[in-house]
């Protein structure tokens, strides 16, 4: 970079560099490699990039910062900062932009958490048949007589032995190893082929281990299984951020950038593979104690992958724009077969990529591993199974008729993320639990991160800094129950509590959820009536597609729930249920499955077949999409209210007594809640 | 390079650079791309590589050069360079290593020439259908009651109005374009299909243009041959040194080089992958007149290669060990499909290079193409092909029964190279004809690049700079039937001419061919008496190879003889015959068929099922290592003399008068030779 353009410092990292002048802030942190949120994707709408700029002369880094550095102010960081703010310095990352020397400082809140993730993989039941499988041959000698090359001496060895035959290839990187391995194993060697149909990995002597990856791509959470592919145990797993939050944080966002930048989806694609390649070294290193043999990139001779047709599209680099429109059509339903180093996956180079099939809209092959994994198509039961990761993904009914659809929005960020003022991953810090005193209104919490709940702990120990999906689930419904808000969801200003209080810049009523000193970011972390909305609007949109869905199957309730994703396996059922988040339905057929998705995948990599039955599920499947039914906007309004009429919900009944005198301690008591 | 490593300079080019320190001056010169004629490949046996040392103090180029900075003379030197050329400041360029700053002066003889490459394409009969093939289609539109994949519907497309179905593949490459191909052909596209099971390549709209390469893979020259594949027709032919030749010039030297080189195999793929990819840009070099439309390198989707057996293993990066050394094995018979990516070859990158299948020891895919071309399994006639490239390869046989080999020894270079003392490839300067008067032994020729013979030349402008396999061939035969040399091959020294003198080193009688005012190397270029023993050994070599064979198969002579390759095409199949290079033939019956090898891959190229054929023929031909026959050595003997009996020559009877008398006047004027 030119000695002229502007110094950039960020701060408390450190990190500096120069930069082009006319950049971004979001852009140079970017560039010089600093993580900062950028949760609607630099659009300027969610406004959760504030940094702020430290002016002076700083002769240490040799730079003069000054507040005028960043560029003029724009209209859109208004709408998120406010006088006084904009006074100290503060500036959106996304909209200011750099005209000089300038030393930022990224407070806590703007620097992307690390996610506690709990995909840990579930122990599953199948037949261990994998797609890549090994045999150990001894070849017979070549003569004069008969010269015979090595490929086919191989051949002859393997359709001898083993009956394969027919048509078997090998990679030519394979082909590359074979003269070596012949003379290394004396003409005994072991050759990994897949499906029958091609040597992909030669080894000289009896080679025992082989492995296989099964890889979950979350449009927030990259999930990685190395699994054993004799035993079919998984002998690691490891997950991550998708670093394609960079450029967004839901589908559409991502949609954004590749439509608005010219290699967006060329950025898209290096991005996620290199979030992958890290995952693949992370599975690989040795863990405490160490393995009893150490595993190299190269045992990896398997690999699927499942994720939502974004981001299937989007490891392929394929052209994602028509995923976003009417009529909803991905590039391909079937699953594809991808050579290793075609995608630049750092695992055995000869090694073909399993994507699990595409169905449409956003659902993918995520979904399908969901069904591999749950079978409802094997059900007599008509089961509902919601997958809310960052988006939303629902599938119901049973051996007679399957519908797939995802949510009307991405429920993920507008429970967890954008569009909540407080809003934040499941990160430590974040509130994920909360109880509100019915008489007291007091508020009792528990973080991510940390065991013991408020009341249990000195405050300043707490270190609060927002709130996450559960946390703000747990909210609304206890400020309904205890009658702090309406059920259309606005606050009930005549309870007499300090906590509810008037914003002085937007003289909205807020509730006051965690006071300042119990929090790590210097300002007390409240509830909004914006937030509330918001959170109308996610359960409205989850419950009408169920309901939608419900109706076109023909029956009024679901007999079983199964709740998957990072979200579904955090989220109270009953708290859910008391929003009306979901049908009805008794509790005790509500399950969370956790990350099924991951689960479906790792049965694709362990049992070929599964990967015929992915195909046929795939043409099975009815697509919905939601928002082009004609009765969706009415049915949406009318979900939007809190509570539903219970004798919609005759088993919330049950278990929740209904009205204002809801006794919240005795329920913790009795431990129905 | 670091700054006090030698700085050495090489002229006439006038390149530099630093080089390690005792480096030898041939890497030196390998490492600044300059070109030294390397025909034993640094194992100091050919003598070719001689430069000068120029000494002194070269301010201009801020160096100071003596000829100890060469390091110590070496032995090796002292068998081909003479005690006055040593002190002149000659070296072997494989010998002398640097060991301080030098000016060196590469000698005209020791530059590798511009070869002139007779592999024309041929016009050859077949019926086109190619491996890929080019369909268009009209995709149905995706609704949202229907909300097909892009791939879906054009696969159904594909087999509604092709037929083509069942298992149809897609790279990920062309899948790539698959939305943008859709978008900006408004639904109408052409997909080109590999053997129709893969799809390789779309084009929006209707494409008509689609082209193939044959890739011909010589020892020592590269051809390519651009075909239209929907007409067949050659739309550009270009050759080009094989440039593994700065390796070694013959496939035993190429094979030390990757034994004694820890990255020799890496070194001698990435080198031939260079020249073939100047190749491709040669034949997409518009000419003059320019095509009617460019093309471009995705234009090109398929390409078939042929090679004899090193040659395709050095292309694959196959290690090569084996088909030097008892029972010759190669990697793989059966023909290969490789992605071309996979090669790094600069075609299409989704197309797949066929690779023809190999035989055994040396005898590979070249072999298979003469075979698909000249078709001697379907003939009734026995006929024996002498394909006499670098390699010398012989086939024999008819529908009944095929053989074939390799001679015993590298003909080629024998013939034109590293044992012929003024040999050269048949470059410009290159004697290639030679008559001598049986009276006066007075000699005309004729080089290569010039029209005129010498006896209608000024003398100074025949630029003579050595012989070639054509010329050397004419010259012994010349001197045999003068009676300058006796039938056992050695100068008569009872002959009286001056042309016939004592060379001053070695004390051996020489024939002074060229005298050095015709020249453009300021010497004499004569025939020694060693340079007729290598003769005598080659031609002795491939005569008991055409014995031996004849022999096996159980005949006294064949129906035909066919002259393949460079060497074959260009040899006067008169004096061959007088010197007993092949069995006794009918003069009519010998012909030259070219490049055959080539046309053969040409003739893969543009039928698919000629791939299948040659497969079939892989299989049948008998491979006959002749080198291992217990009658081998007795036979390589007996065959040395020249002439062979007449009597076993009856049709050499037919147009050669016997015995000294041979008129060679009259022979020219009456048009017999």
């Amino acid at each position: 970079m030119h000695d002229d353009n502007p110094m950039v410092i960020f701060q408390p990292s450190g990190r500096r560099g120069r930069v082009p002048l006319g950049a971004t802030i979001m852009e140079a942190s970017r560039l010089l490699g600093v993580g900062i949120e950028a949760l609607c994707g630099g659009l300027q709408v969610c406004g959760k990039c504030r940094v702020l700029i430290e002016t002076g002369r700083f002769p240490k880094y040799g730079i003069d910062s000054q507040c005028d550095h960043a560029g003029p102010w724009r209209e859109a960081e208004g709408e998120h900062l406010s006088p006084e703010e904009r006074a100290a310095g503060y500036r959106l990352a996304c909209a200011a932009r750099i005209d000089g020397d300038l030393l930022i400082y990224v407070p806590e809140e703007s620097r992307p958490g690390k996610q506690v993730v709990s995909k840990d993989a579930r122990p599953i039941v199948i037949e261990i048949d994998p797609a890549v499988k090994s045999y150990s041959v001894t070849l017979d000698r070549a003569s004069l007589e008969e010269p015979t090359a090595d490929l086919e001496r191989l051949q002859h060895a393997l359709k001898r032995d083993h009956g394969i035959g027919g048509g078997l290839t090998i990679d030519v990187k394979a082909l590359r190893s074979l003269p070596q391995c012949i003379r290394e194993g004396a003409g005994h060697l072991t050759a990994s082929i897949w499906m029958d149909q091609e040597i992909i990995r030669l080894q000289p002597g009896e080679a025992e281990h082989c492995y296989g990856l099964a890889l979950d791509i979350g449009t927030t959470t990259l999930a990685g299984y190395l699994c054993d592919l004799h035993s079919g145990t998984v002998v690691a797993t490891a997950s991550a951020m998708n670093p394609q939050i960079q450029f967004g944080e839901d589908v559409i966002s991502r949609i954004n950038y590749h439509l608005n930048n010219a290699d967006g989806l060329a950025h898209l694609q290096e991005t996620v593979i290199e979030g992958l390649n890290r995952l693949v070294e992370k599975v690989l290193s040795p863990p405490d104690p160490p393995y009893e043999h150490v595993i190299h990139r190269g045992d990896i001779v398997d690999v699927a992958v499942c994720g939502n047709t974004l981001m299937q599209h989007l490891l392929l680099g394929l052209d994602p724009e028509s995923l976003g429109m009417t009529p909803f059509v991905p590039a391909h339903h079937a699953g594809l077969n991808i050579r290793a180093r075609d995608l630049g996956i750092d695992v055995n180079p000869s090694a073909r990529i399993f994507i699990l099939p595409n169905e449409a809209g956003f659902v993918g092959g995520d979904n399908i591993g969901v069904m591999l994994m749950e079978a409802p198509q094997k059900s007599e039961d008509i089961v509902l199974i919601i997958d809310i990761g960052t988006n939303g993904e629902l599938i119901i009914g049973n051996r007679q008729r399957l519908i797939c659809s995802t949510c009307s929005c991405a429920t993920g960020p507008a429970l967890e993320g954008a569009q909540i003022e407080f809003g934040m991953r499941a990160a430590p810090g974040a509130i994920e639990r909360v109880r509100i005193a019915p008489d007291t209104f007091a508020v009792d919490y528990k973080v991510v991160g940390r065991e013991l709940w408020r009341s249990q702990s000195p405050p300043a120990e707490m270190q609060t800094r927002g709130i996450c999906g559960s946390g703000i689930l747990d909210a609304v419904a206890a400020m309904f129950r205890t009658g702090l808000i309406t059920p259309s969801g606005a606050f009930d200003s005549k309870v007499a509590t300090d906590r509810l209080r008037e914003n002085a810049d937007s003289g909205m009523l807020e509730f006051v959820l965690v006071r300042s000193p119990e929090t790590s970011i210097g300002r007390d972390v409240t509830i909004s009536q914006n937030d509330i909305r918001q959170v109308q609007l996610a359960k409205a949109a989850i419950y009408t597609g169920c309901k939608l869905m419900l109706q076109r199957i023909g029956i009024a309730r679901p007999d079983r729930i199964k709740l998957a994703g990072a979200f579904g396996n955090h989220v109270d059922p009953v708290m859910a249920l008391t929003i009306g988040m979901f049908p009805d339905c008794p509790r005790e057929q509500i399950t969370s499955i956790g990350n099924a998705a991951g689960d479906g995948c790792r049965m694709a990599l362990l049992n070929c077949r599964k990967r015929i039955e992915a195909e046929r599920i795939a043409r099975r499947v009815e697509y919905v999409e939601l928002s082009m039914m004609s009765n969706f906007q009415d049915e949406l309004i009318a979900a939007l209210d809190l509570p539903h009429q219970c004798d919609a919900f005759p088993h919330l009944a049950d278990i929740l007594p209904t009205g204002n005198g809801y006794d919240w301690e005795a329920q913790i008591r009795s431990g129905a809640v």
